[in-house]
């Protein structure tokens, strides 16, 4: 398992487009962001999805470790993942 | 040093608070995304400078890890950090 976080710019109205298709595998935790551990294949998945989904101007960053054990996760402010206006 | 991402969810007009205070130890890399590496005394300043600025509602995310090498980031569409737009 990978542990992943995507962070994605898109226009307003397409935004629903890359959030319903990044839910499939992983957990959204802030707007545009969302985070989860997945296997290789998803991963691979993810990316191709991703790569395809974008239009000029628009972007998405994956960050990816090895372990969630090595990242340490500090949220301030209203946790918008600790109610269910994400889940 | 410690590799730092931070992702925020603030109001629309007050962003540019936040955006100015992590550009200080930060590089702007997405639409309410920063990235880089700080000394452990920096991340405390952001940890507590962020704690302090968030209102209800608002939230920001940090992640940390030991170092950059452990990150394997890649971007998918415009790199919004291979222009000035960000810079």
């Amino acid at each position: 398992m990978v542990y992943v976080v995507v962070v994605y710019d898109m226009e307003a109205d397409r935004t629903h487009k890359m959030l319903k298709f990044l839910r499939r595998y992983l957990t959204h935790v802030q707007h545009s962001v969302l985070e989860g551990d997945v296997t290789e294949g998803d991963l691979e998945k993810i990316r191709s999805g991703v790569d395809e989904m974008l239009k000029p101007g628009e972007s998405t960053i994956i960050y990816c470790v090895s372990s969630e054990k090595m990242v340490e996760r500090t949220v301030f402010g209203d946790d918008p993942a600790a109610d269910d206006q994400f889940l």
